[in-house]
């Protein structure tokens, strides 16, 4: 039997173990990668440490467990019925895991299956852990399985390290999908110098958006962000006296913008939410893919006769991810932005608590198995 | 000059006055309209009384005003860019009024004008003036102007009275279009026995909705909404013990519905309606048309862990109301449903305040003038 | 090794023959199901005998085959990575077959995988043979594995003979949601009376199609058709004197319909398409599902001043399956308007050419392993 | 009354007269624009002289006739029912004119009005001649009213030339949005290098297409297509051995594109169409905006099985033009490329004859009343 060391959390609150453990085997719609890099993201140190107490009903993957959300690397041995894939493919590994089955994956709604469960992270359905039995290693180890599905083809200008950080830009890419940016609209983004705000600044200039308006505290963060496109990209600093929704209008005409992102991270104020939503104009989208908790007072009324919608959009599908990858092949979207901070395998624990200290969105921690 | 009968309010708070006022001239892109019937809707009495305090940002047309939201009747005269419209046409009016300028207008974004104006009724812009400038005349006279894009022609077997019944009818209507409901869709409404929620029953039907949930207060109105299709509506009175979310998901293998319309009245608990969005599924849609008020504290963060989003539908355009026009003369909605209750113009006072006693959805006001 | 009973193909142009051959294992997202009932559709007997002389590269499954394309029957085995399916289950098993890994399937677009490939039938892709390794069983035998992607849950109101009668029907349903079918909507079916017609009344009454014309040759079957909704289904011969467009026109008042489905058979003369095409208003969509060949000479450029398009349909995904399974569950779908005509496994040859005597769609042929 | 000057059509086959005529005065819905530039197409000669053998039914304004397709001015008057457009505003005028009350107009649908007209070209209806009675003149001529629905507003950095270029711009920009050209996605454009297939290469650019292959015969224009973005525009000259489909594949590891729009001039060949279909992969989309004319012979049963469409698409709204009036203040795409060749009203004979000589696409002529 071929081993592989592997990073294992054993218990909640204990550091994580490098171990030697069986290398899987692929099912039959199933790869094995040999992963190269796994993308540590901010906060992976909150799933560890609190997700039980703050979201009980969805479950970690059971432990000991090897955790990891955004792998890349390459395929090594392929399944009885994967056509598509061959060992020597490079690739991200999208931890978004579909049972196949539900209605949901029957229509192609792949991200609202029913038993939707991040790989390596935590799961979305009580029954999450059916999920985890098919597929218990995440990215921090040497070889991992993944469902062909979940896989998106690196081009030759992609490394893994870049590969690495798929995981928070598409789930940005996702939104601004959704949401119909493209030429002729105009986008704001809160939190647009954070790990998951960046995204929008990228994206959003790749999709044709017309004007760009960024929030956040860090002004020299922020005027980072505007220089990737000096004459669409518009910041603000929360830490000011105008609020969101004064200074959007004011730069609109009184119109507002088409669509709002809140990419705002834990503990953030409803507030800046609140005034993202009344920056939209009559008849725009809001997207919420941050981590805001707690009930949020929206003026449903408001919204309704403005109307206004709010949806949550969560993560993305391959398919999204390939797209991304395409605008990396193509130049229109340049991850030669990202300063990656990597680490091996054994220093995994030093990894997750040092990405406290960060240059905002343009950083990316990577461990490299 | 030719004189007409009408009713006016010169003064919030004091009855509507009936006077002689000159019948009013078409413009190019407007026709002449003999006034034949004019639906009140619940509210109005609160729009004539309350509105001015509730929403100062929100105008009522400069007083004296003509009011009448729902207006019903037979064109008698064209403006000169007129080519589809003769008269003689059996019409409703609906009272949405746009600029037809401005970016949403020139895109065909009907009713995200920005000068978005209720006819007769109040507007949703601080602008709105400038189109009551151009359309001052509401529903209850005798002879009303009204452009083009706003008629709606009726069939044969859909009279005056019932035409005026479509401005809530056409609301719940276009949220359900926007909510993408069909075949193999289930469907839930707060409110199905209300003057708004009924519409969900009726066009839920119609578009094929595979089961739909409605919920009331009074049972035996719930058990009439019932029974227009006993095999694919089910009733809950939110006077009983079990919450609506667990209602449904008990009732729909634990799934949740497709799409949640909120149609309550003013006044209504937040509550109802966030036990409404927690009935969804993964990936549901909820549209709110109703007049809760005031902050509603959603649970953003597992929205969008579950991919659900929350839409303000206002009102509907006239192909929409085209589309209700045909559903009756197809028979695939029932309008036969609605008991009238019709005053002449100079009982118009009586018929707003009487309009407090009702069978629920199931009474129709209208005055004929 | 449990043995079962099956009929193969050994040579394009023999007899199928009633063998003894192993029951097959399902893989890790696999089921094992049981086949109750195997629909047979008219074409079947040209697939065995011509097709490899009219369409070369589209293959067939490598012989000696089991073909049998509509299967209905009772899961009783599940492979490791099915979590939604239990041995018991009556299902529907749609031939339709995905790679899993191309970008189509990867973004949910199934049925445009690029190895798509009908089990039990013939494929789209020259690849399609890699497909048919992991799936060689079609519906003429007793037990076949299929993925549980594929499975359509059928409802205690829904027999197996029913339910292998989903694979047309679905073709069809599949074409009014990509056209839009709903209330306000015109529709016209061209072949309405035949085994892929039929369901364009069914579904289109369900749908909430305003009005539907339908045009085929035989005036008995088409009066059959007009029988189940006079209100709303209207029907023509082509065998009269008017022209399809010229009828449409008349009847709409010279618009013309929204949407075309045409379904006629091989064969089937190119002006009857032709006319259904220049039926269409300004604006309206073509579907095309039926089975046409040869180079069609449409007038692209009247059809692009009229913004008008034609989209070719092929079969569906089974979430639509199981909006089909829903409406019968639901009664806005009546299954019990189809003559069953059933045969044991041992008479499938007799199956297959006895269809060329029918009763138009209303006659469902079907094998009973 | 005030006077202008103006070119008119007296007689088909004979030139223009430069002639004084009244100035109109707006209606109600309507601005009068100061006309400073005016767009010639390369087809109008064809119109002037061809129109009336060639499209019996598309009847031309009535003789005489001011025509003139593409005007852009100041508007220096508004009707009484403007209130989003004031005096000074810079402005393209889309000929496209609307009825404003047939249904497609009430649901916003706005190019598929029942009786859609260009001003100052030709009608699509029989009826047009009700719309040349409201708006008789087109853009030849120093003052022309028009509807305020039709107008987009020009940003400082877009002169009159090239705000007199946006109609066969906004014909493929239409077109691409139609067909959803994003991040992602391929696209064909056959005729890239002409006035009309140019807007392929700038709109698949500003709209994030990830690969744009074009086609044309010239293949020093072709150069200079590609050399707007060397590494995201591809070429193909017609008149070498490799035909369009195969070129495509090559270049897509066997797949084909997403889109492919046909922008080729009246007698191309039906070939070079139908070669253009052959590129698309599975499930892929034609778009057809160009000027093939006769019965052409698609394979619409191949196109069924591989899900493909063609569509055609006519003009756009003028909120489309406003998007790309954003994208050129935006600098996402660049109107400097355009060689401007202008010439005074009294030459306008001239410049109609004079476009026959022209460097393709990149040429832009226009008339400076």
């Amino acid at each position: 039997m071929k081993m592989m060391k592997a990073a294992r959390l054993h218990k909640v609150g204990e550091p994580m173990r490098i171990e030697n453990l069986p290398v899987p085997e692929p099912a039959s719609n199933d790869v094995l990668v040999r992963v190269r890099a796994c993308g540590i993201v901010p906060n992976l140190g909150n799933i560890l440490t609190n997700w039980q107490t703050w979201f009980p009903e969805l479950p970690l993957p059971p432990l000991p467990a090897i955790f990891g959300l955004d792998p890349a690397g390459e395929i090594v041995a392929v399944g009885s019925h994967v056509h598509t894939w061959s060992p020597g493919d490079r690739v991200y590994v999208n931890p978004g895991r579909y049972c196949g089955g539900c209605r949901a994956c029957r229509n192609g709604d792949l991200v609202h299956c029913a038993l939707y469960t991040f790989n390596g992270y935590f799961g979305f359905s009580p029954d999450s852990w059916k999920i985890y039995q098919n597929y218990p290693y995440g990215g921090l180890c040497e070889y991992m399985t993944a469902p062909q599905y979940a896989l998106v083809k690196l081009p030759d200008n992609v490394t893994f390290e870049q590969g690495a950080r798929f995981g928070y830009l598409g789930t940005m890419y996702s939104a601004l999908r959704k949401s119909r940016v493209a030429p002729g609209k105009t986008l704001l983004v809160n939190g647009i110098s954070g790990t998951l705000g960046i995204g929008g600044a990228l994206f959003g200039l790749a999709m044709g958006a017309n004007r760009i308006f960024g929030t956040g505290r860090n002004q020299e963060l922020l005027d980072k962000v505007k220089a990737l496109s000096p004459g669409r990209i518009e910041v603000l600093s929360i830490e000011g006296d105008e609020t969101i929704d004064k200074w959007v209008k004011r730069r609109t005409g009184g119109l507002g913008v088409d669509v709002f992102v809140d990419a705002l991270g834990p503990g953030a104020k409803h507030e800046t939410m609140l005034q993202g939503v009344r920056a939209l104009k009559r008849g725009g989208r809001a997207v919420n893919i941050g981590a805001i908790a707690g009930p949020v007072g929206l003026d449903l009324h408001t919204m309704m006769d403005e109307g206004q919608g709010i949806e949550g959009s969560i993560w993305f599908n391959a398919g999204e991810g390939q797209d991304m990858a395409d605008m990396a092949a193509a130049g229109t979207v340049d991850l030669s932005i990202f300063e990656h901070v990597s680490h091996p395998l054994d220093e995994v624990n030093d990894a997750i608590s040092g990405i406290a200290i960060r240059n905002g969105g343009f950083s990316n921690f990577v461990i490299t198995p």
